[in-house]
């Protein structure tokens, strides 16, 4: 055990909020923040590139240059032990002189999984494991579905009244929540990879789903739209900006979408659910196989219900106004399949923050 | 001005906690907290005692006894002036040979109104008013009701899933929300002079409506239900209990209720509304008559809608658990008659807390 043991916990949180930073940028690559630190003195820190690449760790070292020499570094995930498109990060470790590494979590990847500690090991590092663990297994929850599950990690956002209503009886919307509720709304979409809408919401709404906060316009995530029938037309913003931000429709129609073909928009055939809707497991495999992390579901109602009703939503962000629209307002997820109160989806609270009037709440389904 | 005006805040502060213990228990008496402070050390302490009398700077000025002469008073509301069931506090304190009274907010009571804090001055006492009279203007929100517009202060109080249902497609409802959200329901009946519900919830769920928190059992508030057409009958467990806790029903047909009245039920005939429905006007001036300043209302969604579509919904106090009943579920607000999203009811929030894995939003009408 190195002196400094009471200092970990600070430098590791550094390399936490690092890592956050990168997330929705770097699939389908894993978010990885990496601090180096020398008798006291941050010598070095990264974050994962956009794209994937550079790695925290290279990023890190370069920015350390010879100070790395008997350093600690801090790495949120287990540096990499295989040569994909760069060298492997533990080798830099080691070549680097680093003494020490302090690592959140393992790398579930079956390239990794316990390889890139053991280099380390192998080399004389001293390697512990484990420090916020749960905070690092939050962050790269997405990237952990990908590789166990072969799908993303799906967070449901919902915009509704206090009384659950996401717009009144005659299908007005905007706004039920107030400008700094829906800024947020845009920050995750910054920070998931893919967006996913209804083709009811893209037809009704006719919406872009890019990122317009000011300087992360270009972390729009890619979109995706569920549409049975092809009801998305052409002329619809979505396909119109296919050539800039790549666009998916998926159907279960077995022809059509030539239109949409011709706007760039890449239009994927998978098979019908009981109810005739695109089969969610292919969506979210197809998804994963792109690539896709982090998925970004924004309705409507009959979507949200249907990702519910497959176990597949794992995180909710509801947004909730103080107004009350009543009975006859559009409830925010359409009748599930579990009707009994003992079957109804359960979740667990895990963060909540004003917005200007409004109220998020953040759900987690419990492990 | 006196020396130690910079202490002032929490003697106030204290006198406001007092004042708050008594609400629930004083009705038709406003809850009032007074501290009597002579160098800087605490010699008295009252709040409204039980059923209003006596009164708080009665009992505080008992405590003191002759270590009042020469002390400052903090009274959360206007000393009253009148001869009552008992004496006028504000000559109380002359004689007691109080030297400064600190008011937080007036008594609109047209019999004091003024009078209070003049008859003071007149005495020469040195009088502050309005040191924190918003948190005692919320105390006193229910007396201020009564007293200018004849009518209680309103909390509805909504325990429902996180999409806003209050019960599943077939009717189950218990529990939605985990113990400590229940326990603190029941804390609200405490802190209220009587508790409302519709007949279909009466007769649905045959609840006692009673306050069942340990030590405060003997807070229950007057059990009210809102009942068109008589369909409580004299076997349910509120009329079997009306005896020990008074009920009132309110009823727009013209006849029936023999048997509520034997079991010692008190029927109270008022007019229809548009839908048939006693006339919530009428209601709440009936309750206010009978010395009602706090009033909560438990449901059903049917009577929110009606409080709300009314405009006298004051407070809502919604609590949130972390499930998800989808779009089945029977709705917590009905139908409201706003039906433009600029005219739905708009709240401002102002309080949430967890309560054990629920998490409870606190709301008031914007003045």
């Amino acid at each position: 055990m190195g002196q400094d043991n009471h200092l970990d916990l600070p430098h590791m949180q550094h390399a936490l909020r690092l890592a956050r930073r990168s997330l929705g940028i770097v699939a389908p690559n894993p978010a990885v923040g990496c601090v180096l630190v020398k008798d006291g003195v941050v010598v070095g820190r990264g974050r994962t590139a956009r794209g994937g690449r550079p790695h925290a760790e290279t990023e890190a070292l370069a920015q350390a240059g010879e100070a790395a020499r008997g350093a600690t570094a801090y790495v949120t995930l287990e540096p990499c032990s295989h040569i994909g498109k760069t060298p492997p990060c533990a080798n830099a470790l080691i070549a680097a002189g680093v003494v020490r590494v302090v690592v959140a979590i393992g790398d579930p990847d079956p390239r990794v999984n316990g390889r890139g500690l053991a280099m380390l090991r192998v080399a004389g590092i001293e390697v512990e494991e484990g420090l916020c663990r749960a905070e690092a297994a939050e962050i790269n929850a997405g990237f952990f579905l990908k590789t166990l599950k072969n799908r993303p990690l799906v967070t449901l956002k919902i915009a509704q009244s206090l009384d659950g209503r996401i717009a009144t009886a005659t299908g007005e919307s905007r706004w039920i929540t107030g400008e700094p509720a829906r800024a947020y709304g845009h920050l995750l979409r910054a920070t998931h990879d893919a967006i996913l809408v209804g083709s009811g919401t893209a037809v009704a709404d006719d919406p872009t789903l890019t990122c317009r906060l000011p300087g992360l316009e270009d972390r729009s995530p890619v979109r995706v739209v569920l549409d049975s029938r092809l009801k998305l037309n052409e002329w619809s913003k979505l396909a119109q900006t296919a050539q800039q931000i790549p666009t998916l429709v998926f159907t279960s129609a077995s022809e059509g979408g030539g239109g949409l073909l011709t706007c760039g928009v890449e239009v994927v055939r998978v098979g019908r659910d009981a109810i005739g809707r695109p089969r969610l497991e292919e969506v979210l495999a197809a998804l994963a196989n792109r690539g896709i992390t982090r998925l970004l579901v924004e309705g409507g109602a009959s979507i949200h219900a249907s990702f519910l009703d497959h176990g597949f939503a794992d995180r909710l962000e509801v947004f909730s106004a103080p107004l009350i629209l009543g009975g006859s307002g559009h409830p925010s997820v359409d009748t599930l399949a579990a009707l009994a109160l003992s079957e109804a989806p359960r979740l667990k609270m895990t963060a909540r923050r004003s917005l200007g009037a409004d109220l998020l709440v953040s759900y987690a389904t419990e492990d």
